[in-house]
């Protein structure tokens, strides 16, 4: 025979209109380009249709190197497209609340990096809006959708560990060791990495009622350029949790030693998980009826038995950090193919929105020394 | 030649009198023996004078097993003995105050297993009637007289590590893991494991200076011998130390899987260090300036350069959880023998009520949810 | 503004025509699909012109899932069309010679799976030929180009290590651990996994001279597809290299526990270094020098000044298997683009020919019992 | 009451007379001090009646240190000492032979340390004149007596591994790394470490029935004491065992980075094992039949349920290299108290002969490059 031209992809395309190009643009467009092969069969497809930016030689140079059929420096531009399904909002932390808002408004499901907003009011009125509007909404806490946590999320919800006694939840960097240097960024290591904690322990051990905190900073007059910012290096955090647990979650950008180390341990009455993000396909696991031989077991959590593996590779061959946004991003497109929930797998916006409530609560027990009741869960709109 | 008699060991006895025979009273017993053959050369040597305990059948038969030469159910005949230099208390935890003052008393050195007392007050009057009296005084915080944890101080206080901004201590056990038994022990994790934990934090950072707690039970209603007891399973601090640093310090006795975790983690502005007493031989160190081949470095701190492991064996060939009692006790005779200090390598009364006085807070915050200040040093009587 | 199309993608595109579909052919499309917009600027990028295999529908749902503009089932029809500049021969082992012997007649540059032939006689007519064309060639040995191993290549390279001398290999397995079970595939352990440990130890230690050898088969009566096979389910070999340096290499697809273990550990004079597949970004760097903290360090080599690490991710955030094969497929469009060469960091199909000759005197030695040589290296025909 | 002579131990006492006051001197002097009272009740302890080295200086210091009753320069006189019942030998590897030959005429049980002989036909003698004699007999091949091993050994012999299919052996250290300096011993890898790994290989797996090895030296020139001696410093060996199981064996004095790291990993039909020396506590075990959560367990075999571990301390206070050693020895006290088997759990002459008989074999195959068959069992004399 001679080459044949390849039948059409005819699966139903969902226009992306992405706002930012730095660092998370480029993951989450490395995982819009990947979801249609890796995904195969499925209900629908994303669609690269324009990506937005201040800086129009950075957005143009963007759209041709991954491959947007458009661009615009007015994010305005990508609501008024009809062919913009979802509203992908990885820009700034500060342009997160009015282009989402926006964004809804317009009718756009909606995709928004953590954190949702800088307050819990205005976390309230993104959850707010979204659910009276009935789009669906996504905040990006990526990691989620790796494997070995969503297989520990199905140990804990299946009552494999029994009753949860103890947890531990830390995130630590440490890119902002220098005491000299100018703040590459606006927020702190709550914001920045601490509410990653914050929702994991919330996704595997429930809601968090109280705290305990205290924030330290190794040179609080450092500026963002020029500007005042949120100088917290350190966040440690006593959390009181449902049913009487409690956790111990912190986060620092100085912790010399530790590149990424997002690492969590849970204790229940008839077993315990490990898991760090450095070492991401392992989960550990033990059970506490495993006789003479148990001890924690290292469980590679790439087989076909593992959920969000089996798309993947064969077994052992593993994953890497962009797999988290990849799958977070495809299983948002089956719930707008098939108008299927986000939760409680991914975090909707009431998650960006309880997140926010628990570091508000952390802050203001930093600042009093004082345990800090956790706000309420709002009643949805909807 | 014939066999000859070997000659006499002429160094100096060290007459111990020791109140406690079951686990701790081993562990002792132990390093007794081990010491007179293990550090050789040496200014002197323990002897095991004498034993005591409330059973008769019990402490007889201790006194054979570990070689004491007589054996008593009256702990005052320990300190009518001149042969007993020190009196070795590793009785029940509420022994420890009323012997130790009268051994004190008697003049006799005096080594106490922790916790040093109940209350902060009797602490006080151990700590004051120990140097009123210029005995040496020792309360068994043994982990300090591991290699990789005497390795790690050394690191720390020679500024190998810089400044010091982060650290977490940890001591996870599981066997109070059953709901329905009743208490084995009429304290709980704070005092049984915590103290461990917050003195290997003063021992390597400093100063406890506040801190926030909570405190978990597993089921409160239980009982030991049928009386109240501490019911504590789990006990999260997080503390402030001198100099702006945060450390998280938790101990719990329900951590499933966990069977003897006593681990730690400092991060310093030019380095860090991990250990955990399960691998108690390893400390981790990593330099920030080491290059494109920087990490946590897994140092198997038994060779001839490292503290604490020259008197043992061979490279590698590693020491286990007894050790440090041996060295402890080792370190203790030299002191006596050569009226050198205790500290700081090793913890002293005044340490011990440095961790009663911080229990006391940590109670007081779970308590109030209400950050404390830690109790001010007292001014030494001597 | 309003939305702007992008501007188009000017780099010079290279055309690739795959013969093969299954894992491998989602491999390589899945790396065609990243090259371009991860590795950014270059000179050149791929592009998915045609996908052969032998199954008409598979092979066309193939050209639609993985993005290729048309599709055939006779792979000739590839080297007909003047759009494809590389072969890419990722078909069935026994399909690897004619139809890259063809392709190299067309002038095509050419990749190929591993092993790139069932015998040395045929891996030398391919290595001949290509040398004769004077196009580029490369065998898909992936793991060469994980940043990790990069950084022990560039280690080893640099004399950090000093004189090599010890070095071990395994590639283990479990999949075929089922004694009733019909083969899953024509050739056994020794090409399928035990072909990379042997290129490894080439590519990191240098040519191997001679070699002792067993194959053992926990069912040697198995067929594929009912014919007979190899059967060779484990081969272990003591392996003599340039300057004395013994190595040991084994392979096994029948080693219980072990997912996808391809080890290895080189001790040289001043230094050494581990790495692990199923913890693919981590290199155990191990130098003489390092003083009394010295020990294995944890190398995380993904940061920026670490090989084949820069263009993904920020520091810490780490790579996963299909990595190695986008590394390796950018390494060859680069090499086209700039007629530059492929080794020494990518297997040409020298290094094929090589493993090839290995692997017979392999299996002669665990037929006959004696320490077999190598067979020499052919003189380039270039 | 007032102090009480304690009783005295009534338990037989099995009299000890040792050959040897170095390193390993202390090792087993250390051991008989702690048999006493750690093994209560028991139906014997030892007694250190006297020690004999050949520098009257040293053994008399000896004597002293340790503890024993007399001392001498020759050997003949402990066994002219009835009190004597055992002979053990820890003296220089060339001192194994002709003083334990002597110690089995006069009637003592006899314990050698490792290498039994420099050749399989002195370590015969050895056997036939033990098994003849009728005394007990041990070589010191104490990793066996390891809690984690011994638990392995349990695990493969209970079947709980279903039939092993791979092993691997090895044995790193680094000490002899120095090209330049005179060789601190006159034998090389294979005796000083590699026995040990052959013996283990044997005692978790069975006869070793064939082997194909290389030797190699980094420096063939050095001597020792002036005298020629075994240079090598590094030995491979791929070994067949009884039906049909392939296990790489290798042991290296200039692994440049291992301590002290004996390691081994056995993968069999239902499940795996892995240790090393230098995390002795630890077991790793893998079971096929785990579901989705296996991986290998980390089993720290420090509990009540694991041989060996019971009359030390309580669970996860973990044991140390010299523990092998005191277990070691207790079995041997036992034995000879209740006239019970030295094997399987301990090491008989016939168990180092067979190690002599393997070596054997892996010289000269090392020296013809052909795989040679280790000689037959020997038929016991007794």
């Amino acid at each position: 025979m001679a080459l044949t031209a390849a039948p059409a992809d005819e699966r139903r395309a969902i226009g992306f209109g992405l706002l930012g190009y730095g660092f998370m643009g480029k993951a989450h467009s490395n995982a819009l380009h990947k979801i249609p092969y890796i995904f195969w069969p499925s209900a629908a497809r994303p669609e690269l249709v324009a990506i937005a930016g201040r800086t129009e030689a950075g957005v143009r140079e963007a759209a041709t190197r991954y491959g947007y059929q458009s661009y615009t420096t007015d994010w305005h531009d990508l609501l008024a497209d009809e062919r913009v399904d979802v509203f992908d909002n990885v820009g700034a932390d500060t342009a997160h609340v009015e282009p989402t808002l926006a964004a809804i408004a317009a009718g756009k499901h909606v995709v928004c990096e953590k954190p949702l907003a800088a307050t819990a009011a205005d976390a309230l009125r993104l959850y707010q809006a979204a659910e009276t509007a009935g789009v669906k909404h996504l905040v990006c806490f990526n990691y989620r959708f790796f494997p070995a946590v969503r297989l520990a999320w199905e140990l804990v919800h299946n009552g494999e560990l029994g009753t949860l006694r103890q947890a531990r939840f830390r995130y630590s960097q440490e890119w902002r060791t220098d005491v000299e240097a100018a703040l590459p960024s606006p927020t702190g290591a709550l914001d920045i990495i601490g509410s990653h904690a914050i929702d994991l322990a919330r996704f595997l051990c429930g809601e968090i009622t109280s705290v305990s905190a205290a924030i330290s900073s190794i040179a609080p007059e450092r500026t963002y350029r020029g500007e005042p910012a949120e100088t917290d290096d350190t966040v440690a955090i006593v959390a009181e949790l449902e049913d009487g647990l409690v956790a111990t979650i912190d986060a620092s950008l100085v912790a010399q030693g530790r590149r990424n180390h997002l690492a969590w341990e849970l204790n229940g009455s008839n077993g315990a998980l490990t898991w760090n993000l450095e070492e991401p396909n392992v989960l550990r696991v033990h059970r506490r009826d495993a006789g003479r031989t148990r001890g924690f077991a290292e469980v590679i959590a790439c087989e076909e038995d593992h959920p969000l593996a089996a798309p993947w590779w064969p077994t052992g061959h593993v994953l890497g950090w962009e797999h988290g946004h990849i799958n977070m991003l495809a299983h948002f497109c089956d719930a707008v193919a098939n108008d299927t929930a986000i939760d409680p797998y991914g975090a909707t916006f009431l998650d960006g929105l309880r997140v926010a409530q628990v570091s508000e609560a952390v802050e203001e027990s930093a600042a009093t020394g004082s345990r800090v009741a956790v706000a309420e869960i709002p009643v949805s709109p909807a």
